[in-house]
């Protein structure tokens, strides 16, 4: 069934899902709920069980089934152009897609097959840090980038109907090569989950009392280090080269940065490091400057939004009852943080507001009898 | 004026506090709250007006004020040394600390002096992107360790008075010794800093189409990216040592972790690289244990929570509406996430709860007319 406010879905089914994880059954569920056929397939039974059950899609009988216009592959990443080039075979009527986190490899192993005209590559950029097809939603792709990497072997029908999969799941499609795409995750992605393990790891040495002083910046930097080691070990060794690449890069800075410190730290008494002061610095310049780059909310550039600190009592209700009080004030909040406390019963709310409003909320805020501070 | 619920306070002034910046002005805020006489000094003629006219304290006249009892310096770090001996230099009576960032600079500075039984190290692990008097605020400490750094030659007396300021403010005091603290903040804080840095600074390189697939992963990484440098270049100057012992250790890893990614990049095809796999996701295993350490809200152990997302429309009042029907159910949140979404007026919201709840959330949740999940 429809839902009243969506259009019609682009995608004509019955649709079959390869592999039924977390994306393949996130697909699956998000198909059914637009109303399109779906197939689903799994080397595990009870995978495939467990996703049909939860809704997403049927399992077709021996030799019963109508052949599939759309086959999503949504296997392992190491496994992928293997299933992908198998199912161009199996179904040579159907457009093939997949999911995978890493774009070249996949492209190529097609490329050498005589169907490259009806693959087409895509990564639907959202995950969880969960997996398996109990973690599936419907929505997780909702307002997600979906990269689209068609080729010059690819005909215009397969890439429009990947495009209008993406777009029936509330994607937002993004078409680039495979390997800008392989290098654009290295940078924002795969370094980044490889940097977040190797300053976790960091703390396995540190102590009980060291660790304990963790604050707020800590826990952002690694929260994804609870991410999968064996499903990240695929996908780095699937994109090695712009990985490497990259990290060669950051490795350099830290070479500098470890010579600027190591200067500093052999300093006699009264010595000074030339140049020393200014790679330290240069290196969080540098890291101001990409910071920057970020898009903010909505796809839009940065934006710096005021910041506004109101000190919650830890008991239910406290902060739906502050933000009952901030949307009582009209003003619209654009961001909200709770920050951990330590060893007290209090937590620290953040609101971003935008910066025009920030004093009346303040205000409002202390009236209403909060501890607000801007 | 003291408030309705706070005990007294132990602090007995005048305090003065030398330095009108973020912390100081702070710290001279959250004093007068608490009913203590508060001087204030600052190099700067404009932050010194600006922090007493927020009410942190008042400007001694020439020559009439009375003998602080315990001085705060709160000047940038590397001044902190010299501006701490100065002042136990010239006030004969009063417990000197200080608030800098790295503690052995300054505790050897003043252990050259006759004066080390007045003097104690400390370390507000609170701070803000912002700086200046204008971001303080009278909370700044609540619910934060503030480390105090007593050595062998700390009179008992000075150590209790400046346990009893951290507590005023709303601290929680932590003893540590000075080697103890800065080897503690270079795993915790700095080498963080410095990763965060080294990654967003790829991004000035990545185009803005590669940036533009930036996910909550790469926000949070990066974060504390946006810090101040020549503030950070004073802090990591002056913990040179611990910070490069860190950093190095991180390196070895990095460069094991390089090595095996160019033994999967130039594998030819069909061949194999023994061990890099193990390697890549060695690491990532790792970042798993270490990040298990970090401890959870209440500075109790890590508490793994589970995690219900709900779609919410992006208008004024949404997120607010969300949560009184989260607090009707009875449900306590633990935690809140907004994840921002790109080119699409949705926003989900990822709110943490006790595993034993989760389905109860979603089916009220659910009932209520929100796209929630589990």
């Amino acid at each position: 069934m429809t839902t009243a406010e969506a259009p019609p879905a682009e995608t004509r089914g019955p649709v079959l899902v390869v592999g039924t994880g977390l994306i393949g059954t996130s697909v699956g569920l998000g198909l059914r709920r637009r109303g399109v056929d779906v197939l689903l397939a799994d080397a595990s039974p009870t995978a495939l069980a467990l996703a049909r059950d939860l809704g997403a899609g049927t399992v077709p009988g021996d030799g019963g089934s109508p052949a599939p216009t759309l086959v999503v592959v949504a296997v392992p990443p190491d496994v992928t152009p293997a299933v992908a080039r198998a199912h161009l075979d199996r179904y040579p009527e159907a457009v093939v897609t997949d999911v995978a986190g890493v774009k070249s490899p996949v492209v190529a192993a097609v490329a050498a097959t005589g169907a490259a005209d009806r693959f087409v590559g895509g990564h639907p950029m959202a995950g969880r840090e969960r997996s398996g097809p109990l973690a599936a939603r419907a929505d997780l792709f909702e307002a997600r980038p979906w990269v689209v990497t068609a080729v010059r072997d690819t005909s215009a029908t397969a890439r429009a109907r990947v495009a209008g999969l993406a777009r029936d799941l509330g994607g937002v499609v993004i078409d680039m090569s495979p390997d800008e795409h392989d290098e654009a995750v290295a940078v924002v992605s795969h370094v980044p989950q490889l940097a977040a393990s190797l300053v976790a790891a960091r703390l396995r040495r540190a102590g009980d009392r060291a660790v304990g002083l963790a604050g707020q910046g800590l826990r952002d930097v690694t929260r994804i280090a609870a991410s999968d080691p064996v499903l990240w070990a695929q996908v780095l060794a699937g994109n090695a080269g712009p990985v490497r690449r990259v990290l060669e890069a950051l490795r350099d800075d830290l070479d500098d940065l470890l010579a600027a410190l190591s200067a500093l730290d052999d300093l006699p008494p009264g010595g000074t490091a030339p140049g020393a002061l200014g790679v330290v610095a240069g290196v969080v310049r540098d890291g101001n400057e990409g910071h920057r780059l970020i898009p903010g909310k909505h796809g839009g550039g940065h934006v710096e939004y005021a910041v506004v600190g109101v000190l919650v009592p830890d008991r239910p209700g406290e902060i739906a009852r502050l933000l009952t009080d901030v949307h009582a004030t009209g003003v619209n909040l654009e961001d909200i943080r709770v920050e951990h406390s330590l060893g007290r019963p209090t937590g620290l709310v953040e609101i971003a507001v935008a910066p025009a409003v920030r004093q009346r909320l303040v205000g409002v805020l202390t009236d209403r009898g909060w501890r607000a501070v801007d």
